[in-house]
């Protein structure tokens, strides 16, 4: 029973269906094709605000590129220590920025906040000998499972263009927050400030389907020729942005999320005092002891360590596809667990990367 | 009736199928499942040697990560002015490679030939003031649809390891090229001395599914690294790999590459005395005249221009799904075309390259 | 009177010979000159150790060169958030590097510990996900004019080599720190378990004279064409290496170091309970509040604002050059300004960058 | 007696003491010190046009840094195949530039002409698929010792804006060509369409003193932190900017050319039928003979082979500081060579890089 990431799901089928019902006849390549062509107007009405928006593959690419389009080689990006680009994509933003800096900031539930970005930004006043501070960049739902506010995000990018920055969203995990907030999708993103969004649906049902949605359309400019020097242009374009259309234009990514949210709080109740955060999202922390997840693990549950070695902490990340009774039976099984727990605190949290 | 590009094909049906069964249930990401581990196997077997293989999305990202991953940013990489490489990827191999410089050569057929790579060699000796010689890149087949026999590939690999480089292959269209000569795989990469290649299947009946593979395994060493940096590492990697496995596996790749190359030859063979270049592979190229491609058109053939404007130069490219009543009725409109053909050659021959 | 920064001074006499003294007649370009040619030896001998030495015009062309070198794009590098390539290159590490991560470590004055150093270690095991620790780099003295005792460092290489990381030594202010140290060169590079040093006599007398120095020479391989394609292969070398010959060969950096680090003790001293860090080099940090700086800079005394806005501290830096009767005269300033000053303390410090 | 190179001269008088005065008494770093900020004003007087003047060391750096300022990393720069910044540089252009590309072109003379670039522009229209044509760069004097006439720069320049792309001259041997020319500065460079210049000192008396200059001061608004990041802004700035103002605002740069152009007239005089190339700046070639260069250096003459082995081709430059009786010794040594001389024609021409 697999709870190791969202990203081990399957395809759901009316994805699927569209990658079928996009494979009817041949059609022009590199996304002259109606599917593509159609992103900007569906994306427009799905964030009630104009777009630009680009199908790539992973969400390493769209965030990879979505930055490096807004910041210079000698800029920097605040971003959270937990986030994906700082953990997880082997130097991508860099990669694509040539040489841009990633700066690390702190915060609870890997959400960043406006007072933290402003003292960070008081500590180092620009000047030619430093790197300059050009964008943020927040994950929504977070690293820890955690979700934005719509006023939290506003605050934040308030403070940034204020101060000449541009906001970047990691939304890999876009819809789980929507439903999580029951809010509009431009809720938390077109209206909330948010200049340009990686916008996936790979861990919510689709295959290599996931979008740089640009707020400021005029911000794109550069953002084709970029892609296409990445590699990131697709010949067969279409098969991703038939699967981003399906998604969007329908109720398939409030329906996948929502029973992932559902499951992951199910399970966040099981783990009660346990929890290190409140479940908002798909994603549950929780501190069951080395022991705890020895016996999970024998009971046949597959979840990735979390924290230091020896921290007892577990992450279970619940599926748009993972079936309930499975969500059941490691729920029964986590509240089956003696009481006593592993309560070490871990300052410095090493964990697995492979996770996200 | 398109005659676009075969990258404007649909995905085939084993290819579609085998993304179905993969489908089936949830694996891990990131090619930690069964397809992904599998294909060092199926493509040794396919290639008669020892391989890492490596799955990737687009041609474009295979050519530029597997030239960056085996020259450095200093380095010089010797390629066909027509190539891929030179003309269609936006300078994606001096993105993936930091700064390398891709050094342009000619010959006819887009073919480079040892003579021509041994002049460039001699005419720029290295020394601390130079970028330094380190690979080159052919396309098999190449950009006008002509192929390398196995021994003009054998005397190209032997003078490039001679003088210290490595070679790559840019196999967009391999299949079309092993299908023209008849030969076993491994005749005209591994044994015939290719370092490195770009696989591709996404033009021959795949979706979004090419592969870098090293003949060289220990070249592999930081691809990895590179692949995951530049946004190219799959978390659901399950969907390329079962097409590739699928593609490789069985006759999939010679029967689909057949269909599109006989296609080719048979309108080939009706252009006659307008053929720019003998038919070989998937591709036809010849000079109808402006008043002739105006005529095709006007019967609801769609095709690129070639060559300068006025040039009355044509590309016709078949599909692995091209139906087989369309290139008849291409050939039947090209023979009645007038005899009298537009003769200005052009010396400097632009092209639009989306054609690829 | 100037207290800005040693880069403010002027070149010394020796120097300058040494200069005029090469100039006297024509000879080969690009470092194939007796002088360029010296450095192996020459710098051997100061540090007795092998090493492979090339002459450049800035530390931060000195410490990006290096740092490069030896770290590959994916790599990261642990370094003080106080460091010079941290806070006061523009990025240049990240630049040369191709898109290395500097990852910012904090400690007290300004240097790093082994313990710190493996808890960050220990935070991100490294995977294909995540950016992958190649270096440390170090100053000495550190940008808050404190110096590394010869076993620190060798507990800090110790740790990295033990962990398979290199190790860097900016030593923009090398010889002040040997001079405070009163030990030979090689106890804190080569024999401390230094790999590469970025060596430092601008500040100290030299005009645009800097060295990489590789004490495993066998690093230094790309070394040269890295710094040739980075526009710093000097074609007039010569007056470079002649002047680091001089600095080197005779008692010209332990004199001017000896004068500077003098007088920055005397001032320490005046400043007494001020002091934000004990003086060991050539830099005297104080808070002597916002008045007491208004007071002196009313005297004529010029210097940096250190620390937070309103924060009080100021930054001294005493030059080779500089006159004692400056130093008496600042020295005795500081004693009669009034005992209170700016308590605040400044959690997060952020300083003028152009003060190195 | 060395005729290898202009950059195994030395510093004329005029410079050093320009040094010397510079060093009279401390100054702030950076650059904010009078010289430095008096460059403008002097540039501007010099080429009678607004400017924004740059000092760095070296002329591959005020190329690359020049050409990375005004053309992405997706750029392509047309450049002649004889070019410095193609074929002596290591690839610094792409290395600054993130990976634009150069794009090399034949021309006599190593000459580009406005037919050869428009060509070159038409033969490969720009799309998203292709690198994005945006600057061609020219040398003057150029690699062969030729100079281009007031209207051929205007041509070039004319025809470059029409197609947006901007105009790069590499002016490492500037003065040479405003002495051969007899004209004024701004009559080449800022009245004739020149967008940014790459300004020599160094060969003709400078130490390390060259300068980037924009003639559209706009463009220089990324170039300051370019700069500090390659680690090419001086702290120690006003002894470069005191040499270009001592080179500029007297006849410095002009006698040193004079003196230089005079005696390679000499030498090719003396040259006769064997000249390769009109001489029009300070650089000979000439067909000498294998057996015609062993004689010459069994003299006791130094210089560069040209051309591919074999060829009998050698290349002489006079510098500033060249004893005339040299000249003289060396035109009377070439005319007692015997008249036979090695008559193969190298197509492909190699020749030691080294030679700039």
């Amino acid at each position: 029973m697999r709870f190791y990431s969202d990203n081990n799901a399957t395809v759901c089928p009316e994805l699927l269906a569209a990658i079928v019902e996009a494979n009817a006849a041949p059609t022009r390549g590199y996304g002259d094709d109606r599917w593509t062509q159609g992103l900007d107007r569906a994306f427009g009405r799905f964030f009630d605000a104009p777009v630009a928006t680009f199908p790539v593959t992973t969400g390493t690419a769209a965030n990879a590129l979505a930055i490096a389009t807004v910041v210079p080689p000698w800029g920097a990006v605040y971003a959270h220590e937990e986030s994906h680009v700082v953990r997880d994509e082997c130097g991508a933003p860099e990669f694509f920025g040539a040489g841009l800096r990633l700066v690390s900031l702190a915060g609870a539930g890997a959400k960043l906040d406006a007072q933290t970005l402003a003292r960070a930004l008081d500590a180092m006043p620009p000047s030619v000998h430093t790197v300059q501070p050009t964008a943020v960049t927040i994950t929504q739902a977070t690293e820890l499972g955690r979700v934005y506010r719509p006023g939290e995000i506003a605050a934040l990018t308030a403070l940034a263009h204020e101060r000449g920055l541009l906001v970047h969203m990691d939304g890999a995990r876009l819809a789980n927050a929507l439903v999580a907030l029951g809010c509009e999708p431009g809720d938390i993103t077109a209206r909330a400030g948010v200049d340009v969004l990686s916008f996936g649906a790979t861990k919510n049902g689709g295959l290599a389907a996931e979008a740089v949605v640009f707020f400021r359309p005029e911000l794109a400019r550069d953002f084709e020729l970029r892609r296409k020097r990445a590699g990131h242009l697709l010949s067969k374009a279409r098969y991703a942005s038939a699967q981003l259309l399906a998604y969007v234009e329908g109720d398939v990514w409030r329906r996948n999320a929502a029973h992932a949210n559902r499951g992951a709080r199910e399970i966040g109740a099981a783990c009660g005092a346990a929890l290190l955060e409140p479940v908002e999202a798909n994603e549950v922390f929780a501190r069951l002891g080395e022991d705890g997840k020895a016996q999970l693990r024998a009971l046949g549950f597959e979840f990735y360590d979390w924290g230091a070695n020896g921290s007892g902490e577990a992450r279970f990340v619940v599926s748009w596809d993972q079936d309930l009774s499975q969500v059941e039976a490691l729920s029964r099984a986590i509240r089956a667990l003696p009481a006593s727990r592993g309560t070490e605190t871990a300052l410095h949290r090493p964990r697995r990367s492979e996770t996200q």
